[in-house]
C-alpha cells in the first residue's frame, strides 16, 4: 500500500502496526460507495484510487493507539473511512476550481467526465461520507465532523477570494491553511483518540498535534507546486501560480525584494495574472532560493513539527507515538 | 411570505397553521449558516433568498400535524431547516450545471461570483446543514438525510449521463425525477410524520405521499421550462432543452411522430445539441401541444395528485390534512 507510513522507512514497524486497519478502512469505503447505476459505481471505483496517502485515517488509527487502545476499534475504521471520504470530495471539487488534468497519475474526474459530473459526483461522496458517519450513532463525531466540513469549506472560499491578491499576507495564509487542510487533519486526530476513551485534555492535544502538522503538510504541499518533480508527486503541479494563489514562498519572496525588482515584478504579475507571454515560469524557483524563500518555507514547516511532537511529549510510550513523531518528521521530508 | 402555502387560496387557515412554523424554520437556517468570514456571510445571506415556496418546511410541520402532533415540535423545525438547506445547496449546484443566470428574480452565485465559489458554497450549505441536523441526536434521521442526499446526486448523475440523449424512455425520465426531486420531498413527509411519533406504516404512507407529489411537481417544472413565462416564474427558462434534457412532454411529443416529421427532427436536434441556427425554438410549445404532448404531461400530474391524495386517506381529518390534499392539487395547477 502506497501510504505516508512508507515515508517513515525507520519505522519497519508501522506497516505491521496498522496495515491490516488500514485495509479495512479502504474496505468500508468501498462498501460504503455502492451505487445500483453503473455510472456512478464506476466513478467511484475510479476515485478511489485517490486515497492514496491514507494520512487522515493513519492519525486516526495511531492517535487511538496512542492514547488508550492496543488495537483499533471498529469505531476507528468508521471514523477514518468517513474522514477519508471527505478528503477524497475535497479533492474532487479541488480539481474543479484548479482545472486539474491529473490525480495520483490517473485522469482527473473533470478531465475525464467535465465539471458538471465532477462537482455532483464530490456532493455524492459528502452524502454517503455522512451517511457512514451517522451509522456511528455518536453525536459528538457526527458534530464534529459536519463542523469541521463547514470549516474546510471555509478556508476554500477564503483562498478563492483572495485569488490574484499579491498583498496576501502571511497571517490570512496560515488562516486559509487551517481550515481548508489543517482542520480535518486535526479532527482525525482528536476523534481517534475520543475513540479511545482519551480524556477532553488529550483530545484537544491530538487537535493540536494535528492542526500544526496539518498546516506543515500543506506548506510543503505548496512548495511541491512551485519546485516538485510532477512525475514523483503525480498531480498537475504549478497550478497555484497559475490560479493566482500566493502560498508562503511566494509571500515571503515579495515581503523580501524591493517592489521595482525584476523578480519581485515578474512574481506579482503571475499572482495577479497580468504576466504577458515570455515570462519565465520555469526560473521561478531559482528566484525563491535566492531570496532563501524556499527555505523560509521549509523552516516553518520545521518548527510547526517540533510543536506537533512536543504536544505528543505527555502521552505514555508506545510504537503508535513513535509512529506519530516519525510521521510528523516525514511530512517536512516528503518529495511528493 | 411567498410560500407555496399562497397557492391554496381555499385554504386561507394554511398561513395562520404553520406560518409562525415557518418562520423559525427561516431563523433556524439563518442561525445555522453564520460564518466569521464577512464574504461567506455574505453569500449565505444571499441564497437564503432561494427558500421561496419552502415546500420541504411546509410538509415537514403539515405532515408532522397531520400524524398526530397539533402543533410542531422543535424537531420538526430543525428537520425543515435540514432539509430546505439541502434543497438550497442543490439549487446552488444545479445552477452551476445549468450556466442559469437568474433565481427568484435575483443572480445565481455563479453568475454574481463565478463557478469555483458556487461550487464551495454548496458543499459549505450540504456540511452545515448535516451539522444541524446532528444536533437532533437522532440515527434515525442522520441516517435517512445522508442517504437521501445521496439518492439526489444519483440522479443528478443519471440526467448527466442521458442528456443529448434523444432515446431517452419514460420509465428512466421517472426513474431520475424520483431521485433527483421527488426522494427528498418524500423524506420530508416521512421525517414530519416519525417526528410526531407516527407509526412506521404511517411514515412509509406519507412518503409516498410526497414522492408522487414530488414527480408531479417536477413534471410541472419541466413543463414550465418548456412554456413557462419567466417573469412569472422567476428563474432562467429554456435550460432542459439548451442542456438537451429530453423532459417528458418532448419524451411524449417524440414518441407521438414520426422520426421524419418535421417537428420531431427538429426536438431531437435541440436535445441532440445539433441543431444548427434558425431552429425555432419559440415555436416548441404549439409543437408539443399539437401532439398532445403538454396535456400528457399535465394529466400524468393530475393521476399522481390523485394517487397522492388518496394515501392520505386513513388519516384522521384534520386541517393539516385537507391542507396536504390542497396542496398536492396546487402542485399541478401552479404556474410557478
Amino acid at each position: 500500500m502506497n501510504a505516508l507510513v512508507d515515508m517513515v522507512p525507520t519505522h519497519a514497524s508501522v506497516a505491521a502496526l496498522i496495515g491490516p486497519a488500514l485495509g479495512a478502512v479502504a474496505d468500508r469505503i468501498a462498501a460504503q460507495l455502492r451505487s445500483d447505476l453503473p455510472d456512478v459505481e464506476a466513478l467511484c471505483r475510479h476515485v478511489e484510487r485517490y486515497r492514496g496517502k491514507m494520512l487522515r485515517p493513519t492519525l486516526v488509527l495511531l492517535s487511538g493507539m496512542a492514547t488508550g487502545r492496543q488495537t483499533p476499534t471498529p469505531d476507528h475504521i468508521t471514523i477514518g473511512a468517513v474522514l477519508e471520504t471527505i478528503h477524497i470530495a475535497t479533492l474532487v471539487h479541488d480539481d474543479v476550481l484548479d482545472e486539474a488534468d491529473v490525480r495520483r497519475q490517473a485522469p482527473t474526474v473533470n478531465r475525464m467526465r467535465g465539471n458538471d459530473t465532477a462537482v455532483i459526483l464530490g456532493d455524492y461522496l459528502i452524502a454517503r461520507s455522512f451517511h457512514l458517519c451517522s451509522g456511528l450513532d455518536s453525536q459528538r463525531v457526527a458534530l464534529r465532523v459536519g463542523e469541521v466540513t463547514g470549516i474546510v469549506c471555509e478556508g476554500e472560499m477564503l483562498q478563492l477570494s483572495r485569488r490574484g491578491d499579491a498583498r496576501l499576507d502571511e497571517r490570512t495564509y496560515f488562516d486559509i491553511v487551517e481550515r481548508k487542510t489543517a482542520a480535518l487533519i486535526g479532527v482525525a486526530c482528536e476523534l481517534g483518540a475520543a475513540a479511545s476513551g482519551a480524556d477532553p485534555e488529550t483530545c484537544r492535544r491530538m487537535y493540536g498535534y494535528g492542526l500544526k502538522l496539518g498546516v506543515a503538510f500543506q506548506i510543503v504541499d505548496d512548495l511541491l507546486d512551485l519546485v516538485g518533480d510532477q512525475r514523483v508527486v503525480g498531480k498537475s503541479l504549478g497550478k497555484d501560480l497559475e490560479k493566482g494563489k500566493p502560498t508562503l514562498p511566494l509571500i515571503h519572496h515579495l515581503r523580501s525584494t524591493a517592489p521595482d525588482s525584476h523578480s519581485h515584478r515578474v512574481i506579482r504579475a503571475l499572482i495577479e495574472g497580468s504576466a504577458g507571454q515570455g515570462v519565465p515560469a520555469n526560473e521561478i524557483p531559482a528566484m525563491l532560493d535566492a531570496t532563501g524563500s524556499i527555505a523560509h518555507a521549509r523552516a516553518v514547516a520545521g518548527e510547526l513539527v517540533v510543536e506537533a511532537k512536543a504536544l505528543l511529549d505527555p502521552l505514555p510510550d508506545s510504537p503508535a507515538r513513535a509512529c506519530l513523531a516519525a510521521m510528523a518528521d516525514a511530512v517536512v521530508r516528503r518529495e511528493y
